[in-house]
């Protein structure tokens, strides 16, 4: 565990169970991309996908971060559930119910068969079965992806998942608590504009929102 | 505008315009807070409100990087809002709708009515109106509390709001493209285990889930 990791404060929050952090990885669609450049922090949100013991990031060639995750800089990435609020009977006892991991050290770029299997994994991470459903990439579309994988070794996972805490003396008042869950659903496929007329909703798409 | 803001690639992407911003920052409560610490790139999750032209943020004056951003450390402030994911008929052209801002500069701390009047804005943020439910925060509580503000001065705003852009070739295949949107919603309010009876759910909450 490395510095940056050491609770200060709240390790009750904190959990060490793998199977916590894969469940929250493989629910979460965006991470956030923390990098030291010379000019100072910059973060960036991206898609991910978890394979296993590494996360897997893909993006243009063209791309400045891309490009110096490529070239081993130090990364943090910042995966976030936001579940709840919750409703103190107090302004300070109010917050959130989250989960939160951080993870770091440095990606590595992938390359021929190894990059083209990520970016299936990539695509059926939200779409169960999309990349069977779709044409293969081309050796130009590949060209100009960058394929880069995290292990995951280094990382934290802090959650709140609990009800107000609020001291006696607020207990004993007139107010009110609890929670807020805050949910995320998929909404109905919507046809691009020039989608061809008698094309159905692909079986991976309408298992989407079946289950949502 | 800073190096870390120049677009390297989609430039289309990028829109300067202070009120789209502003919507954003408004409708997200969660930001990813970037820090260069010495040993590496720290990116912490954490709710903030807009006040006008700048952030607040608050924690608990143990926590590190509140206090290392309450020290003047250069911080990148990440709000993204994922609105849909886009399914192109090639995993290539692929990916997601949505907006995210970087706000980049240093906090100062606040103090007295100023700090004391960011955290009435902070609590009426999520819940309108719920600062004037719950009592005023006690000295013990202020003085354990960092509350910080960040000017919104030098930022940039990125989104992707459209349909596939599929080449010709992929159009004229059998293959459908749409998007599927994402909707966050807040779920029904559940009152603590410790509530004591007959105390209704207050205004506040309620106006949170009969919105929604």
């Amino acid at each position: 565990m490395g510095r940056r990791l050491v609770p200060t404060r709240m390790p009750e929050r904190m959990t060490a169970e793998r199977a916590a952090l894969d469940a929250l990885l493989d629910e979460v669609l965006l991470a956030h991309v923390g990098l030291s450049l010379p000019e100072g922090p910059l973060v960036i949100p991206t898609g991910f996908a978890r394979d296993g013991d590494r996360l897997l990031f893909h993006g243009s060639t063209g791309s400045r971060w891309m490009r110096a995750l490529a070239d081993g800089a130090d990364v943090c990435v910042t995966v976030t559930a936001l579940d709840a609020i919750t409703v103190a009977r107090s302004a300070f006892e109010s917050g959130m119910r989250y989960r939160s991991a951080c993870l770091f050290g440095r990606c590595a770029a992938l390359s021929g068969d190894d990059a083209v299997r990520a970016l299936d994994v990539f695509t059926d991470r939200v779409l169960p079965g999309r990349s069977t459903e779709v044409r293969r990439s081309t050796a130009k579309e590949l060209a100009a992806t960058l394929v880069l994988a995290l292990p995951i070794s280094e990382w934290s996972l802090r959650s709140a998942d609990g009800f107000p805490d609020d001291p006696p003396e607020d207990r004993a008042a007139d107010a009110w608590a609890g929670v807020v869950p805050l949910q995320a659903t998929w909404g109905e496929p919507e046809p691009s504009p020039d989608l061809r007329p008698g094309i159905d909703v692909p079986a991976s798409v309408r298992a989407l929102t079946s289950t949502s």
